[in-house]
């Protein structure tokens, strides 16, 4: 007992330090969550910091990012790479530990946190994906996939309403090894919650198919850690300790306020702190003893060596199986997808079908699902509509004592997410950051509105995720501007290291497809698709469509002369160009049309092959059913686009109404040529 | 009773009708809640058709807005201006029955849904502003603010995260009004929900502190009825009502089943819907006496003629309340306020402080929440970051028999909302959309992807909302990535009809919030602003600043030459601007500063403005702590921006990391001018 209080005084003195030197930073959660932090840490948690990355780790979220001091005091203490002199360095240019937690920063940091809500949501995907790895890998005697995913959160993720969609369907799902820890502290920002924040936690968790536990006292460690072994053995049920605490907890002056929470202690606090806690060590100088209780390497490496050895038996006994495994978590594709990819595309080039992008999406997908087991699909109640769903994809179900349903020994591989975007999204993170599959999720491309800053973190996160955002344009027609989306294209592609792809046919829509599978392994992916049918755009080949943008059509009809203007189309929006060229060519103007399905992909080429696409000195018309002001990026002298809101009517009488059309196409580039 | 069922088929037909002559739109849920709606609009609703705007009406709204049908056969069948050529007419170009109900286009649409859980929330918003205006206008005997909000809504909407966000608010501030009528048929467009939504929605809305009745039969128009009268009863809790029903119902084969949500039935089910409907009529044909049943002009002439009379002897009494009730209710502001504005920017200009723009912002609040108790601020829990509070706006708090609680008479102003962004937002477009109040609301920059959509919302229905952004950039320095904006400032100007201030001092705050309440009575405004100090900027004047960009310095000390250049800026980095605006004269380069606050204002001036502010023929050059694709847009031959993420580090260090120096501008100029 003496120990515990020790061990969770040495997070106190190390978070308020840490605060104090940044001048910048978060003391009041850690302080309040030490003696949690030493249940969990000490008492229960499966990790090894001599290796991070070793697959059968529990995994830990600290949703309440702005802790992080938490996280790092423990990383440090129980013996990852994190030396003292990086907690010096807290919130400070490049050091392992910046304001929040950042994966792939930090050694043992399982996913950026920080934006509220969103932790816990990453969460419920890692509990998912461990337990469809499970279902999918285990075998009777050979559990080499089995651990827990440990959630910390506050009141702020709580409210949230991303938490009421992804704690629902953890209910749904039956994740009972999945366990949060609600650090009950009574205290927001804006200072006690009662005024804004009634809600009886446990009772709405309960709602949701939830076993709670508590509440209890968050500062007995004997208390939390009883809880947590009780969670552990939950069958059925996601569970949820209710800690109560107190923020800040050893300031005497600051705990239990509002004003623990966000700014340092300052020294004359962090004094009294020390002597409150009887604390005699100076700042960043630990007792070594405090460090031995704490060190978790040994008992680390002893639970990886004791689950290789599970693993070499398992490897044994289904070689095939064991080399899938190792593969599914590197996150290689298998050496026949390349080949995969090139059959679908030259497929697709062959029938040169008439069909809408979204269908074009599904037909990629049918080859893709097949050729990949990692693919989870899924849609936000939408999947008739966003057509994400294949033969070899299944809807995932569970029976009623919580066990995956398997179809011919294959477990389901849509997901159902119900209506809930930002869930979905966040999701799909954590399943990323678990690792063994590849999410991908559809819902209409208005509603990534609603999951956008999910979106953000995928790509802060460089974590492979695959948007599939159907009915992408006024062209979805009589649902109206509410669903139409007009600033989404070029507002997705503002987002840094975020790939987005609006392909104008089958052939695109493939190699957008393999481009987000293949390419992309460190970056997510937004497709964005019709709902409306579109024409095969005959092409003369497939190479370049991979680098984003390619020249589709060049005036040759006219003569041999360089085209005088370009004509950039995406998305249905080709279709237009084609027909503007061919008129313009009747009147003896020639015009090469640029096929643009990925501005991102293309900003990335050479200088040279961009030159040769969009070559200097020649005008530029850019034409997309979308807000204009993205494309002067491009240099274009005109642009046809739409910059108000759609209009509820059928899709053809829309396109007229607004200006797309052929002959509009053509009229603006005749007006460029003749102001010359 | 037969004329319940009567009432509630004429709803069934012309909806499947409609849908039908359509060949698009959702038949489902108006057949499955026709018998509810009978029980609400028959006999409870206090509304007039012949004066949708009659201020104490109900507020309906219809949460699941794909059920538009529904609404928009109440309207007609109970005397609305929406004759039966607009029903046939149903999601046509220029019709008012556009796909999903937009306010301002039907008359009796209260808001704009579609998007699913923002009508509910919206319907919160609109049940506080009820609230909130009786507290203030009511008096003794005289209640002439006395109605309330009722809402429909299916299992989309509670899926949603918003519905969390929004009804735990509902719980906290006690809305007693609000009445919500859950149709509970178990379906969503992926099928019978059970997989994928299990919550006990009785459970979590006890959980949440609201009243919680039923299951009744949503088929039982006398047992709908009961549960409302009992929810008018509730004296602290809003209510909400689950109602069992079956989508689609009447039609044999597709009532119960996903496929009555979102398609037209199909003629040969028409068929057999009418035979089992026993409804003879042929489409849009309906008997007089169900005309007559509907008809409910002459009960709203009379209810408001009756308040009329209230008011009257309201005003009689308290003819200055009254006054400004009603300047309240019009939106108009107090004739003193462009003095009161003018004022406040003067008195910026001449104390010319150093001080961060949220700061300049707070200051200009207290001038304006003092000139006008009709803001209502708030904040999504960072009411000390965001500065959103002022003297003025003492915290909204209800006490535990849900009174609203007075501070020297007068209600409190400024709002908790909490760790709820997407709430608040949605909360603020339906206060708008009440009348009364001009909402705004606080949280950080990056955290508007959260309530992306509802700002977009706002601006789709033109309503007076303004968002306080702030810690605007990578300025905010060591809490990192995961809170520095980087794209969204140019993201949000993306947005049609949506106004976007970025200012750079006190006085560029003061004329942002001018133009938010004054210019902008129908548009959204959101303002970006620093959590650093930023100097304030010498101008020669202030009356340009309104336009949104304005010459800020000219080069006139290396002659009266003109401009080689333009520097173009926001925000924090105009500072940068005119810094090396001075290392260039040093060198005899002469360079205009432009501070851009605000590019949505500046795009509306006439071109000989534009010309004059940015002349044809001298190079750009823009500066902004942002991505730069959005820049191109003006012509620039260079733009300085930041097209990664940020990093987590004090503010000025990273200033310097991302190139963001006076001797970078300076630099960038120089190359500009070099290459010619």
């Amino acid at each position: 007992m003496a120990n515990d209080s020790l061990m969770a005084n040495a997070i106190r003195a190390l978070a308020m330090d840490a605060v104090q030197q940044a001048n910048s930073g978060h003391p009041g959660a850690p302080m309040g969550m030490a003696d949690i932090a030493v249940a969990l840490w000490h008492r229960h948690l499966r990790h090894n910091p001599k290796n991070p990355q070793w697959f059968d780790r529990d995994r830990f979220v600290l949703s309440n990012g702005h802790a992080s001091m938490l996280v790092y005091a423990l990383l440090h203490l129980t013996g990852y790479a994190l030396p003292v002199g990086e907690l010096k360095g807290f919130r400070q240019l490049h050091s392992k530990t910046p304001g929040h937690p950042e994966v792939d920063v930090t050694p043992g940091v399982e996913t950026t946190t920080g934006p509220l809500g969103q932790g816990i949501t990453n969460a419920v995907g890692m509990a998912l994906a461990e337990k469809l790895l499970a279902a999918e890998f285990n075998r009777e005697g050979h559990a080499i996939v089995d651990h827990h995913t440990y959630v910390f959160l506050g009141d702020g993720c709580l409210m949230e309403g991303i938490s009421h969609e992804a704690c629902a369907l953890a209910g749904a799902w039956k994740l009972n090894k999945l366990v949060a820890v609600y650090d009950d502290n009574g205290i927001s920002i804006d200072g006690q919650v009662t005024p804004w924040f009634i809600d009886d936690t446990p009772a709405r968790f309960k709602a949701y198919g939830w076993n709670v536990i508590g509440p209890v006292d968050g500062h007995d460690v004997e208390a939390v850690s009883r809880a947590i072994e009780s969670a552990k053995h939950s069958a059925e049920k996601p569970t949820l300790i209710v800690a109560k605490t107190h923020i800040g907890k050893g300031s005497p002056n600051r705990a239990n306020t509002a004003k623990a929470h966000g700014e340092p202690l300052g020294a004359e606090e962090i004094a009294l702190t020390r002597t409150a806690l009887a604390w005699e060590h100076t700042p960043f100088d630990l007792p070594k003893g405090v460090y031995d209780e704490w060190d978790a390497r040994a008992k680390g490496d002893a639970l990886e060596s004791e689950w290789d050895k599970r693993f070499a038996a398992y490897r044994a006994k289904y070689p095939e199986l064991a080399a899938e495994f190792l593969r599914r978590m590197k996150g290689e594709l298998p050496k026949n997808f390349t080949q995969v990819a090139v059959d679908a595309a030259i497929a697709a080039h062959a029938k040169a079908e008439t069909v809408a992008s979204r269908k074009a999406s599904q037909i990629a997908l049918e080859a893709f699902t097949a050729a990949l087991p990692e693919l989870l699909g899924g849609s936000a109640d939408l999947t008739g509509s966003n057509l994400t769903n294949t033969r070899s994809t299944p809807p995932l179900r569970f029976d009623q004592s919580g066990d995956v349903v398997m179809a011919e020994g294959r477990i389901g591989r849509h997901v159902n997410y119900g209506v809930r975007e930002f869930g979905m999204a966040a999701i799909m993170n954590g399943v990323a950051l678990h690792g063994g599959f590849i999410p991908y999720g559809g819902t209409f491309l208005t509603f990534s509105d609603y999951s956008r800053n999910a979106i953000r973190m995928a790509a802060l996160m460089k974590r492979r995720v695959v948007h599939v955002f159907t009915h992408d344009s006024i062209g979805l027609g009589e649902d109206g501007p509410t669903h139409q989306s007009v600033e989404h294209a070029a507002s997705l592609r503002l987002i840094p290291q975020l790939d987005v792809w609006r392909p104008c046919d089958t052939a695109e829509t493939v190699v957008a497809w393999t481009v987000a599978l293949q390419t992309n392994a460190n970056r997510p992916t937004a497709l964005l698709l019709s709902r409306q049918n579109l024409p095969y755009a005959p092409k003369a080949g497939l190479d370049e469509i991979s680098r984003g943008a390619y020249v589709l059509a060049e005036p040759s009809e006219v003569g041999a002369g360089r085209a005088q203007a370009v004509i950039i189309a995406t998305g249905s929006e080709v279709q237009l160009a084609l027909k503007a060229q061919e008129q313009l060519a009747q009147q003896g103007i020639a015009v090469r049309v640029v096929s643009m399905p990925s501005t991102t992909t293309f900003d990335r080429q050479d200088r040279a092959y961009k030159e040769s696409v969009l070559p200097n000195g020649v005008p530029r018309v850019a034409v997309e059913a979308g807000v204009s002001d993205f494309w002067w990026k491009y240099g274009c002298a005109a642009v046809v686009g739409i910059d108000t809101f759609g209009e509820s009517a059928p899709a053809n009488v829309l396109f007229k109404h607004f200006g797309f059309t052929p002959e509009n196409v053509a009229e603006t580039v005749r007006a460029v040529l003749q102001r010359g």
